[in-house]
């Protein structure tokens, strides 16, 4: 069983090679730029983990786990140009450098030659897991979208903003460990808690995110504390706040989101505070990673191998960074 | 064996149905939307023609026509992005109505839904079939972005643009045809001149494309004569011109293309025409159409059912609309 950082290692000597020809450059070194600025490579990872928590990685699971790395990379060009974002991992991002045409077609490329990697492997697995791949595709576009509607919109109800957190980053997480699983020969019981294991995690990790915006140690964070709260994103804790919130704290709260007051974020901060929204998403996190886990223990193999998996859900939802 | 009009009635019957889910309408009825404002589905219809050369139609081949068409569409909605065309048919093109990043997750999800099509058809031709579609769509992204590295330079060598042609219009109606012929379990060699067949087909439609902008009937062509030459795109007729101009034309012709000359669709012509140009653009027309006729005789079927294809192929190069 090999840590994390292991398999991180060995996921970056396959990928770390050219995944696209060389002419025309004008498209194709586009997107060998944004895949050389880096990336924590942890979906693709978590396929490898996947399968080799029931059996030894087959070449095949490196295979499925860039198909998923590019994948993961095409929806990053793609919401950068959406999001018309300067900067990505600190470095330009695509739209910026090469141009919107071609940030959006090095996208579609990069899309192309993840379904090419998927269909490199044995001829018996490549409908399962390509089915899987696609649906997960399409919710991750369905989760973007839904991202930009709620942006737009005055209130989203709690539930709705988790199916769309659940859309947007959670399903190809679960769908990166199931994928593994399969390529490991799992049955069907167990890649279905390996899944909800992924689910739940995504979920924690995402609560936890909107959390240390707020309360994150901004040294370690990496990240202006507030920055969601400057710019009016919508978050677990924003959610929540307007939810529970009484008539003087909730027209308060709206009319510092409406305006652009010095100490907004402090302002906004309070009013968390009191509302123990704060508490509230420590909680939500708990509860979705303890999910996490329980599907995890009700796989059935020894506890010895899922340490890799435990391991790295401590760090990615215990981090502080 | 059946006519395209009679091929193209059973494609709409199959393919005029939703293909996304209801849900985000938001996401998704912008897909909906752009399928819906028609086209003319030659594409399709050439896969459904390919396999009905060699075999009777196979219910796969209406899955792999789905998901051609599908993947066609993708590449308009992206198109007219890049392009900031306001119509497509005569509609508001999809960013128009729905926002520019809703269009580019629409088509996103669209060719994730033309590869879920592929999935489906019999395994044994799925890597097959998919490796074909798989390469035909990473040439059309490269023909895209060749063609918007040309409009930025003022030379471009007539080799480059019809390279640049092949990828982003032949490559497509040639693997259409040959992605029927496999299912109609075509041989190799039948499988390459039919894909050469459609290749030469396809340049020989961009050439008349080029050459009608100039000297089609307005009436018949249904767009203004001249709209490429007040543009200043890149065309067969201008390429040839600037690469056979004697001096004192070459200057003519810069100047014109620089400035806005009332008369400059005129004047340009005036040039064309000194130069011989419109004789050489029907006559490489001839050239690519014989080239494909040539192809099609060598396929080793008996020659009755060649007739749809030959019809068709007289109806796309010789129209005059």
């Amino acid at each position: 069983m090999q840590r994390f950082e292991d398999l991180a290692q060995q996921f970056a000597t396959h990928f770390n090679n050219r995944h696209f020809p060389e002419q025309p450059a004008t498209l194709y070194d586009a997107g060998e730029y944004f895949l050389g600025i880096g990336g924590k490579r942890i979906r693709p990872v978590l396929c490898l983990m996947g399968n080799e928590l029931f059996a030894e990685i087959v070449p095949d699971a490196f295979q499925v786990a860039t198909a998923i790395e590019l994948f993961h990379n095409f929806t990053l060009i793609h919401d950068d140009i959406m999001d018309n974002a300067p900067l990505r991992r600190n470095q330009p991002t695509v739209h910026e450098k090469y141009g919107s045409s071609t940030a959006l077609l090095a996208g579609d490329v990069m899309l192309v030659v993840a379904y090419d990697y998927l269909l490199k492997i044995k001829p018996e697995y490549i409908r399962k897991i390509t089915n899987l791949f696609s649906r997960t595709a399409r919710e991750v576009c369905e989760g973007q979208q839904l991202d930009m509607d709620f942006e737009k919109r005055e209130q989203v109800g709690m539930d709705e903003y988790i199916h769309m957190i659940e859309l947007k980053t959670s399903v190809l997480v679960a769908a990166s460990l199931r994928m593994g699983g399969l390529l490991g020969g799992a049955g069907e019981r167990n890649l279905h808690h390996l899944y909800e294991f992924g689910r739940n995690l995504g979920i924690a990790f995402q609560v936890q995110d909107d959390y240390l915006d707020c309360y994150g140690d901004p040294a370690k964070f990496g990240k202006q504390v507030g920055g969601d709260i400057v710019a009016n994103k919508k978050t677990f804790l924003l959610i929540k706040a307007l939810e529970s919130a009484d008539k003087e704290r909730l027209a308060s709260l709206k009319a510092l989101l409406a305006g652009n007051a010095a100490d907004k974020v402090q302002q906004v901060l309070g009013i968390f505070h009191d509302l123990k929204v704060d508490q509230w998403a420590f909680n939500l996190k708990e509860h979705y990673l303890n999910e996490a886990y329980r599907h995890l223990d009700e796989i059935a193999v020894v506890a010895v191998r899922k340490e890799p998996l435990q391991k790295l859900a401590q760090f990615l939802v215990q981090r502080e960074y």
